[in-house]
């Protein structure tokens, strides 16, 4: 059997229990994960040498994973009992302590930063904005499809993961990130002990 | 002439042939071909100086002609005899004769892939992800106009020559694909011989 | 407080003046700019080292921060006298000035060229077709909701001034940009001295 099956010429083609256009909201949440794992993959190759960012290559490298988890899961027509979904809880608390640590890493916000600074965090901004818009087509999907309930969140956290990741990826290359100069006061993240 | 008219400063646009929205879905396809086309532009950038990657360096080349050939046909509202379709039936048959050719000069895949590796798989892969967008744009495309019919049938087998291709290049550079942990055997495609 | 509130987890999110659903096609445009900022971030990642791209960099960092004044008019639901527009005649004329001297630096063009070169142009490619993905959002987004009126030039000629920009660099760094080989006669832009 060949790689190309030539079926989906038409437009129409096989997803976990049916198959439906593939113009369809489905497809093109799911599709855009892909596209989002495309980039990570991206990102991932261009982490600088050396062992410092040994942290953020496993982390990236597991979000690939966990991206194929959210996409099959959102690739099932139906929930069938025998077949688990993988999108688990603990994969959102794990994005959110490092999401804490990256936070704590560097220097407290308070106004919007322009996205970019090395190769590196600049993919990331990247890898953060796609994030978004895949929330966004998952938001669409949601309101016609029973969905399992970890995939959002996940996909939430994630776009904030990436942010904070950038942070920290210019941080440890000792760039500063610059600020959008007509920002106003919009973020407060102080510092848990500065917060009391 | 300047470069720029300001004649779509409302929001309308010259296609050929006619004039109309530019969030109309025509725009929206051709559109996201021209953004495919200039990441296939990216891709190239990233070629590994060497003769070893010409071939796929002469290939994507011609695939961004061909990629202003689909676009140019997807810009007209109508056909007109005197104005023949450039999208020929030997585009998709070289592409399926090359998806072939790297599937064999691969290891056999039974299960998903990260997408990732080098900088050039990596940049394949984004490829393939956003030819499948477009692919999806042009399938509801035609569902309110008629369109020339090899456009769609090249776009679904280019991202199949991305998917191989990105395996070819991670082959070459002696990196080996991740496979994605929870897979299930999703793949058939052993070489010809095995399969009998 | 923490960067991710979890408010946002169901599929809702705040907008300056109001709360609506993620998939509004307001949220899709400014996100869509927010997406194009991180691509531009990414372009001046690539920008070669010496002084010959210290303009480039410049006007591109400024961009940055236009595209927040940009997302920023689009995030207001409803204009209020004590919080005026960011966006500014001033900025869409600069824009034309660079794009005349950017067409003025580099040969003349009759034929549609590939989207390519080296890896600034390319990626200046993928801003230009960013940022008229974004244009088609905004002008849907227009068919809704009154917009300010500045947001659409600028995001017009925006694109313009990346395909002219993308010349310049693969100009300065002695690439040849390649025709597309079945391209019309399809551009007017001699220089004025030609024109007359
Ligand atoms: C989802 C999917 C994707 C997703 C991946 C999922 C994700 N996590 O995001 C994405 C979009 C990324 C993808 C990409 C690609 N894919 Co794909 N993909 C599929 C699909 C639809 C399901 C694969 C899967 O997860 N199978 C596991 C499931 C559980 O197995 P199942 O056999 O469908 O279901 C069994 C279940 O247990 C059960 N079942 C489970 N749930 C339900 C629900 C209901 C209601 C019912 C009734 C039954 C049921 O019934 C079956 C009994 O065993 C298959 C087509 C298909 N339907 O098999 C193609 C398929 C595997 N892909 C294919 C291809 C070619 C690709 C790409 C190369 C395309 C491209 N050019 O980009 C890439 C490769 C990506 C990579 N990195 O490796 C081909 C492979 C062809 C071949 N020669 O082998 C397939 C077979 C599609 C096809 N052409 O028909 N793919
Ligand atoms: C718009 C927006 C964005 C836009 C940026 C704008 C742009 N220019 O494109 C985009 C999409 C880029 C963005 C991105 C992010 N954002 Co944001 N963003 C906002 C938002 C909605 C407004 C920020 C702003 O401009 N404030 C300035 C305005 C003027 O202040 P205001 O308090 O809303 O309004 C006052 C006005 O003067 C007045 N007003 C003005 N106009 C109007 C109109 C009407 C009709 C009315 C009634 C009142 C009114 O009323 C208020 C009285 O002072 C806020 C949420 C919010 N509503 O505050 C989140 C917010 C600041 N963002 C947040 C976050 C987390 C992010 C991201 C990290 C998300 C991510 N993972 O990507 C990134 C960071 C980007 C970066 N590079 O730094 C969080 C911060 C949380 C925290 N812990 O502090 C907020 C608070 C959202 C939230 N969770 O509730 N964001
Ligand atoms: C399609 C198109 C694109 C497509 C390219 C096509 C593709 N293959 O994907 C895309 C989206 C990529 C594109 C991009 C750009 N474009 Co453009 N594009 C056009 C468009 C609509 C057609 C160009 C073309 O193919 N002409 C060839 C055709 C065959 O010629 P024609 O004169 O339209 O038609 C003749 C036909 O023979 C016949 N005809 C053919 N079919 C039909 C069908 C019917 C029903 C009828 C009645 C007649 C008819 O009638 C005519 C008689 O000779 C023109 C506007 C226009 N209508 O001409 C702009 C145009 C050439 N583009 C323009 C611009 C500025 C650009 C960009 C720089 C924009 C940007 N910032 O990104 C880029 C440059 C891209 C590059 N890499 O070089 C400008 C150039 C302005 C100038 N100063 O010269 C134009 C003129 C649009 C405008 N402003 O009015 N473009
Ligand atoms: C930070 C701001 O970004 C907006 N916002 C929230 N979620 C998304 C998304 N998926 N895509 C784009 N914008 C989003 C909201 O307006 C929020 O307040
Ligand atoms: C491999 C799987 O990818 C899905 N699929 C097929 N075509 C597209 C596309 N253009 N975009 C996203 N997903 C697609 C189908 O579900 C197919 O089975
Ligand atoms: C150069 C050609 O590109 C098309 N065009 C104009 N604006 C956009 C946009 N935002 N996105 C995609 N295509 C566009 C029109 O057809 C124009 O004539
Ligand atoms: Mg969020
Ligand atoms: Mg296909
Ligand atoms: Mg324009």
């Amino acid at each position: 059997m060949k790689l190309y099956t030539k079926k989906g010429d038409k437009g129409r083609t096989n997803i976990i229990g049916g198959r439906c256009d593939k113009d369809h909201i489905r497809i093109e949440a799911f599709g855009s994960l892909d596209e989002l794992n495309s980039f990570v993959g991206y990102a991932i190759s261009v982490i600088p040498e050396g062992d410092e960012f040994n942290d953020l290559a496993t982390q990236l490298l597991n979000i690939q994973h966990e991206l194929f988890d959210c996409g099959g899961d959102l690739a099932v027509t139906e929930y069938k009992k025998d077949f688990p979904y993988k999108t688990k809880e603990s994969m959102i608390i794990f994005l959110e302590e490092k999401i804490d640590q990256f936070t704590n890493e560097t220097t407290d916000l308070e106004k919007f930063i322009l996205p970019g600074g090395s190769k590196l965090a600049s993919a990331l901004h990247v890898c953060r904005t796609i994030t978004r818009r895949c929330e966004r087509l998952i938001v669409q999907l949601q309101k016609e499809a029973d969905l399992h309930p970890f995939v959002l969140p996940y996909v939430n956290r994630l776009s904030d993961y990436f942010f904070a990741a950038a942070r920290v990826a210019n941080h440890r290359q000792k760039i500063s990130d610059i600020e959008y100069k007509r920002s106003a006061i919009v973020f407060k993240t102080k510092t848990s002990h500065e917060e009391q």
